[in-house]
């Protein structure tokens, strides 16, 4: 289906594939613009549920759903890379979709992801692709040890991936990933990472929000800060890399890349990590730290309206809430400087996102 | 019912009487605390039901709708005013009805509204209560012309009142007001409008709002800004005077005070117009401009959970987008400085608050 250039104002309905927290948040900005979402998920509850005007239960594979949804709104977007290409493609023929099924077919795959990255001449760590314990063997080899396998598909906090340390045996290795598709990457000295969070509008707008530092605990996000500890010809950097990577991919919506920030002698420099065509957990800082929220920014990209201002307020911290530590929601409460978020899972599971919090110091103008 | 003494945290069911935009806003802060919104409501479609988890569509006078809804929700909270009494008292001896019914006999009867005022040694217009058109002849008389005749209940945005000028005859007035018990006002030479939005929690906690000015146009709200041009030593009477009448209703929730602000040769004093049990128009600008929204403060009070900060976060210009205006969406947009609110109402009508704009210039701590 063609793009559609007129911009999708209030009234539009938008559809969204997962029900999850980054669904939820979605929908509670596009109701600040007078557009409904419409989410579509296989669960019986979720977050999203709660806050949207219409929902399909139905699996992404149910073509009678899919069929029934794609008319029933005015356009597509996801919160998860995961969507399977054939529901892209069949949601592609028949709505727009946003970001488009390409850009998805890049990212979903690690390997493909890389090759593209790569071929943009952004630094990326070394890589080798992976089909079994002997490739595995002589990958080992080639980009030596510490060094990480991953699968090519479906990893996401950590899942899916396994350190090859001195003494990991190949075969190991590989079958503790599922035997699965996969891709060995070398191991990069890194000093912290950060992340660009950024906007591209289907007239090719951007927008970027400030650099950010990212804390992982487990292999799941913990803290976000901002300003990053990063020089500004660094920052630059980043930034320029994220737009090259939305203007190759034809990128619509708002979307995170991932960098592992490397400072030696030379100085710092940045080396493309990941990936995100979604809106992005370290990118929740901005809902009070900036003068747009990542969601917001998403709903005005993939409906084609005016990118909001992605400068900040001030100087922001963002905790995630895993497992228990949402239980503490009413001594957040109590500090006069928190702004709590909390998704609306029943129970607190260890390593789930419940929620997350958000401080900012106000600066000046 | 006893007051619950245990706050209402995550999970919570929150009920909210009415389902247009305040109901709507309410539900969306709710969603960010992790609670969830039940909107009753008689209308088959409206503003809150696209953004709430569960909906009752029913009169507010269907008992065995309302005692579901009491069974099905933790507490009760409304959007408006004019909730009937007997519908307050039968949910009321069923679950937790935040504000309490106490405030809302006082509040939607101008008369009783302007005797508890006036009880309290505050400033209020001189007023007579008039239950024909004879009552009008002689309340004429007393307070003089010009003056206002006003329905003691269900008035808002200038619906159920008439100005009583040089010569309007008493008859005429009081059969165009419906011929309904009323009240006449003596005119106030004011210099401008100014509101405080404040909360009280169930413990007392109080937080108010920056007080803020307010411009009417064709009695509708037009615009907010705050700072309010208003004496420092005025500013606090203000707040001390919301205060004081929250405190003398046992009031829980947000509530707003409008006052006329009166400039003579003695300086500045306030006259208390108008008492709002519920999250007002005039605290819109709280979404960007404060540190906590009055709804996101609503839900706080309501649920008896800590207050939030009510600092403001710069200097705020809010718009109301009446009718036509908010046709303009798309050139809001494109304003950077601009946060547009749309109520997901679909024909935009004469005199109909079709969403709001709130423009924040920040500030330093």
């Amino acid at each position: 289906m063609s793009e559609r250039q007129q911009p999708l104002g209030p009234g539009t309905v938008l559809g969204i594939l997962g029900g999850g927290q980054l669904a939820r948040m979605i929908a509670l900005a596009a109701a600040d613009l007078g557009i409904r979402a419409h989410v579509y998920a296989p669960e019986a509850e979720n977050p999203a549920y709660d806050v949207c005007a219409r929902r399909t239960v139905a699996a992404y594979e149910d073509e009678d759903a899919l069929a029934a949804f794609a008319a029933a709104v005015d356009l597509v977007t996801y919160e998860f890379e995961n969507v399977p290409a054939a529901t892209a493609a069949f949601l592609e023929a028949r709505t727009l979709l946003r970001p488009g099924a390409a850009a998805l077919a890049v990212t979903q795959d690690r390997l493909s992801e890389k090759r593209f990255v790569a071929g943009l001449g952004l630094a990326v760590a070394p890589f080798r692709q992976v089909d079994g314990a002997e490739d595995l063997a002589e990958a080992i080899a080639a980009l030596g040890r510490p060094s990480v396998l991953k699968t090519r598909r479906f990893g996401y906090d950590g899942k899916g991936q396994v350190k090859i340390g001195a003494d990991t045996r190949p075969d190991t290795a590989f079958a503790e990933i599922g035997a699965a598709p996969a891709i060995l990457e070398g191991f990069v000295a890194f000093a912290r990472e950060v992340s660009v969070v950024a906007a591209r509008g289907p007239d090719g707008a951007f927008a970027a929000f400030d650099v950010c530092e990212n804390e992982h605990r487990h292999h799941i996000l913990a803290e976000t800060r901002i300003p990053a500890r990063i020089e500004p010809g660094c920052a630059e950097a980043a930034i320029d890399a994220a737009r090259r990577i939305a203007e190759a991919l034809g990128y619509v919506g708002v979307f995170a890349v991932e960098f592992f920030l490397v400072e030696d002698a030379a100085g710092q420099r940045i080396v493309v990590n990941e990936i995100a065509p979604r809106v992005h957990n370290s990118g929740h800082w901005t809902s009070e730290g900036a003068e747009t929220s990542q969601f917001h920014q998403h709903v005005r990209a993939v409906c084609g309206l005016p990118l909001g201002s992605a400068a900040r307020c001030g100087d922001v911290v963002m905790n995630n809430l895993i497992g228990d530590q949402a239980d503490d929601w009413l001594a957040i409460l109590a500090d006069p400087g928190a702004h709590l978020h909390l998704y609306g899972k029943g129970a607190s599971r260890p390593g789930r996102k419940m929620g997350h919090v958000t401080r900012v110091s106000r600066r000046a103008d």
